[in-house]
């Protein structure tokens, strides 16, 4: 009698959730300390196998840091949408990373500040990703802003973007705040004295 | 005839400077991505002397991130004693740092940042120096501000100390700004719109 054995389909390589095991890495570790091995461990992939899908280390981290730049960016521009006013959403952002305070998430940081400190300026790539993505959230809450302006006035006499690099700086620095253990008071006095300009 | 001859002492070796050296180079390079080759070069040290005066690369790199946290405190402290009200001393500081803008100094950031970036939460000495380092400024803007509230007011109804977090957290942003590339006009903007909150 002969049996019929069904061998299984090796499973289909899942390139995506590989990048996001790679962007972890980087994030945690950092570019320099983040080795092709430690990369090949995490990735489950032979060293051949990651060049042959991602190419070297440079060209993965610059991919990892770049789709971490667009979903940062996306989300940002999905609070703002799904709030009920403009004013709410640039709150609505505030309240997100404030909620990060203490949590191993706050802790981690944002790996596009972790990299800029890491490797602004002599990296030009990188350099120009930071300065796009520095761009585009400041594009989101300026427009956020001139929406708020129109519906009901702003006190101040600053342009939108003016007041769109205000609200981004302070972003920044909470995202510094928070990884060197800044307490969840701490960090909502500083969302609500950065607000104040907007009431 | 016998001639004397000066034999030169060999000279005096500076420690001082050689630490300062290695702050430059872990500033520049990130610690992980210094090697103790590069290290030895740059301080024009064989490897076993580099050891025998500073210990191994990480010691010499806690020592040097101490240094700068001083340095960096002391001058915050000296800029707002030396000049004419707290309020100045406070909008001094913002001034120094905005003259950053566009220049070599101010695209290598903040050395403190920069370590947070790489190193924190993973590693407890650099964590508990950014702590520190983030209440000795804390303290000196805190002064700063309650000297200002008790000689003219404040028109806020947050204490010194809420204040204080929130000029640290602009001045920290203002750093990665800098870093990202901001111009003079767009950091002059973030300067003048923070320190509104104590007008």
């Amino acid at each position: 009698m002969r049996r019929t054995v069904t061998i299984p389909r090796p499973k289909a390589f899942d390139r995506h959730k590989a990048l996001i095991q790679a962007l972890q890495l980087f994030w945690r570790t950092g570019y320099a300390a983040t080795s092709v091995d430690d990369l090949s461990r995490a990735l489950h992939l032979s060293r051949s196998s990651l060049y042959a899908t991602f190419g070297d280390k440079r060209t993965l981290f610059l991919e990892a840091l770049r789709f971490y730049s667009e979903q940062v960016i996306s989300r940002t521009a999905r609070t703002v949408q799904e709030a009920p006013s403009p004013r709410a959403g640039i709150r609505a952002i505030f309240d997100e990373l404030a909620a990060g305070a203490g949590t191993d998430r706050g802790a981690m940081g944002c790996f596009m500040i972790n990299s800029v400190a890491e490797l602004v300026p002599y990296d030009p790539d990188v350099t120009e990703l930071a300065r796009s993505y520095s761009q585009a959230v400041q594009r989101i809450l300026a427009d956020a802003v001139a929406h708020a302006a129109a519906q009901q006035g702003l006190p101040s006499d600053h342009t939108p973007a003016q007041l769109a690099a205000y609200l981004f700086n302070a972003l920044q620095g909470i995202r510094i705040l928070l990884k060197s253990g800044a307490t969840r008071e701490q960090v909502d006095a500083v969302c609500a004295m950065t607000l104040q300009s907007l009431e």
